[in-house]
């Protein structure tokens, strides 16, 4: 099966669904997803592996939200198993809805049902408003949205999940916008197969997983300074356990540039010669169209002139 | 309130309940909390509001798992609000099994209920054994065999918990040791108000949060420098989100060795110097017992002749 | 013999005559040697053996050119031998003339006598006025003159010297400012005993001699990461041969601040720590008072919290 | 004119002269030059300058002593004006005799003529055996004996030289190996023009100035972690002014391995994008054929795997 090789040519896209989650709210704000066909899957895992296989051409899935962090499934899908690459990022401001079946007063509400991370979220305004609730787990925000919704026995008395979701139910909302971190965002990454580079836009970003030689003192340090010494600035770290021993920890890093950008592909290069393994997963647009300020002696011109005068002085 | 000065008196033990999770594991292998009182919480945060409140002594609690990563719950709580202290770590092997009512064939489980963190470390003895199961999430494993050990409806067929948690709902195991990785092992730490620093043993450990000053390109590495030029070994580092914005991060560590000791004082005072906050989450035994090869140049002894010798120069 | 404890308590000056050298120009500016019993020696050497023998209570020699660079005899004497410390600096711009004695026109000198420093920096102005001139070497630029000076026999038509040597001798100038280099200076340093140390002005300098514990690749970087790390300047930075091997090097550095300084004194126990040896040569008000821009995190008072925080942290 | 492309294209050698310096012992040693003309010159300046004149195909000239430290004079004539490169290295131990005319007994030497460097290297040797002895300054060792071996008058009872110069001249030795430091090694470079570059041997050596873009704290730290980052040991650092302005310094290195090799290559490079200027002194066989130690990820192989890795990724 050969791959995609150009964004125009994606024409399935998977998410993480259900319908109304945030995820969905990504991938609609992905224009060129726009009268493709969307395929919900039940996990991250799922969803990755549907694009492994060649179900989808590309899928959107959550990697990293302001307030509770990476998302581990994400993170440790996209390390491991068959390479897949990101070709673009999306955020989204996340606000959450508390909403009910029509007719249930605020006062009465016993039982909450969401997504674990969506609780975690809402923990403040839930002291202060609800503070007997009792917290029911659901797979996603949207499903707490969708048990109320549909006929039957319910487990709980209100939903917490996006707007569009109490509104696609026909909910009715008791409460808007409580999340207790009003600048709450979510970032989402659209996953691809390799093959699919999207072109440098002079805002890039790179995403790299770093596995160590060995786990040394001081070992992070060393690919810290692979960045410093070519000038490239790191915009995300994080550690995550291989797995293979307590203690053991490869890193997930978000950096700035392309790796068309020669002070990238030096950095890679570093990275490759001094790390166990270094798993590229992908260069892509920045969604907030940042341009790192120019370091002096860093440019792609600046990387030309040093190789020009090097084959020179070989000569 | 005065807290309490010595391990020895630590009267009232809390943990992340119910009982038959894998913390209550960890808190049966502390042997200080043999014979005292031990009471369960629903989550980390009940766990360690009720510390705070001096409802309990001290609560055993878990920080990090050797395949999903940190517990963000944990991380998260310990890094803001009143300050806590870490006074001890336990390490507990996970070993998962799923169980069901009496009766219950493997070829009929249609539905399975865990905690999300479980659930995840099992997927690949799923797909395997189970591929059509349906995940339904539960507030921790010990409630899906709490759920399936209560008379009633349930919502899952079968429940993948602690053996321990199984036997004690008599509950049937329909298959042993599922977990997809048999080495993995959950970190507990034992957390206090502060006022209750171990004696050091040789053998120690000390966690930190640390907050930049600015989120500047090269900032971690600055703050690595510092622990680097003293020869202090970092054994975990992850960076969280401050919540404050999307990309910035302060960075929970643990490194080896004791407040006490001369190269670790320094070090903290650096990074004290250098950053916008340093949040100290204590010092105290190693689980493993390991002690970290000496460096040349940063015993105790070795800063105490450097003392010396500055002091003649100053006189 | 105790050491004079404040500047005020030396009263015999040693400096690298003869007179009408730039050594003695240096001691001219020093206003505490102004009618003080000074003493010329012929070498470095001697001066300062002689100050180690108490012949003297402190010795102005030169020791860093702007044009020729560091005095290797003053570095090496510092670096080796009875300590001593400089307890003071002195910039004095260098420039020289040719003169001869009366009656010999420019036209006729094929000759011409001075230290090999001074021929050193006068190379460009005899290559286009005096081409075929004959270097003859003599022990300094204040002897040529008084060569010339004296009755007698010279080996030389012309000498090379500071203009206050060539009137001192009764000569005539035959070129005025002859230096290549018009900017050029010199820096002399006043040497003492340990024993005086003079309080920090705000707009210090310090200067150290490192041995490194062994020599080994990257050996120097990790001294270099000791100052890094508490935001000290170095000013100057010289290898210099320890005499042992072709390549086993020590390291004269000069660097901001003065030892009662907070980052200063970490910064010289650390290298303590590190290195095989760490020889004090002085802290000591800089020459041109300019005072280093503050870094954040690098005050005493900086210093001063970080230590009450840790105070509070182990009590 | 075309610069010779070979060793083998060198047919007149110019050295500091003049006969039975320890340079022409260096000479002698280098066996291209065996029947080649050979050229003495006055001082390095004037030997550089014949090379670079097109008058001699190279010149040995001294760069470093092991006691004594760096030659100023070829540091910096290879560091300005037109680009010479550095072609071979001659390692000659240093063995000092005191030598006079025949029928001078020891005890009634009174004055003593030699290069001042060779004075520095005897001067424990005198204080002990002739603590009175007067210092004359000659141009070299050499001379001082070819002003004992003419007719006439000479301003010195005795002279500091080499063995063979004592020979050469006809004089009667003193005195054998009066060097304080019996280890005393002196390193010649040959230089010759650009167009002259050895091939690479495996135990190679390779020659920079550096000019750094403004004199910044840190800013050598930022040099050395280019050679860091890389794998790349230096074995010589030497500070020189640069002449503009007291405190204003380039950097002299030598370090292992040859321009060819990827990792020497790649420091260059980054090298030049950081420096104001890097000026390159030329790839040469070590003269001790010391092979570095292979540093994991540092072979050319290995940087011809990260290259092919990088262009997959970017393909």
């Amino acid at each position: 099966m050969t791959p995609p090789r150009t964004p125009d040519e994606l024409h399935r896209f998977g998410y993480l669904g259900p319908r109304g989650t945030f995820t969905q709210m990504a991938l609609d704000a992905w224009d060129a997803a726009a009268g493709r066909e969307q395929v919900p899957f039940g996990s991250v895992d799922v969803a990755l592996a549907a694009l492994r296989a060649g179900e989808v051409d590309a899928a959107m899935v959550p990697i990293e939200n302001s307030v509770e962090g990476g998302v581990s499934a994400t993170l440790d899908a996209l390390a491991t198993g068959d390479p897949l690459v990101v070709i673009g990022e999306v955020l989204v401001p996340i606000t959450f809805v508390l909403c009910a079946r029509p007719g249930m007063p605020l006062g009465e509400v016993r039982t909450v049902g969401t997504h674990s991370h969506a609780w975690a979220q809402v923990r403040g305004w839930m002291a202060e408003h609800l503070p007997d609730a009792v917290y029911v787990p659901t797979l996603s925000t949207a499903a707490s949205a969708a048990a109320l919704g549909a006929p039957g026995d319910v487990m709980f008395d209100a939903g917490v999940c996006a707007p569009v979701a109490a509104r696609d139910e026909g909910l009715e909302v008791l409460a808007d916008d409580i999340g207790d971190n009003k600048a709450a965002v979510t970032r989402f990454v659209l996953v691809a197969r390799p093959g699919t580079l999207p072109a440098p836009t002079g805002a890039d970003k790179t995403t790299v997983v770093l596995f160590q030689k060995e786990d040394h003192a001081g070992g992070l340090l060393e690919l810290l300074e692979q960045f410093a010494v070519r000038g490239v600035n790191m915009t995300r770290l994080e550690s995550r356990p291989t797995g293979s021993a307590m203690g053991s920890y490869c890193f997930s890093i978000d950096f700035e540039g392309h790796v068309q950008d020669a002070r990238v592909g030096e950095t890679l290069m570093g990275l490759r010669r001094v790390c166990a393994e270094v798993r590229f997963l992908g260069s892509y647009p920045r969604a907030d169209g940042g341009r790192p300020g120019a370091r002096p002696g860093t440019t792609d011109a600046d990387f030309d002139d040093a190789r020009a005068w090097l084959d020179e002085l070989r000569a």
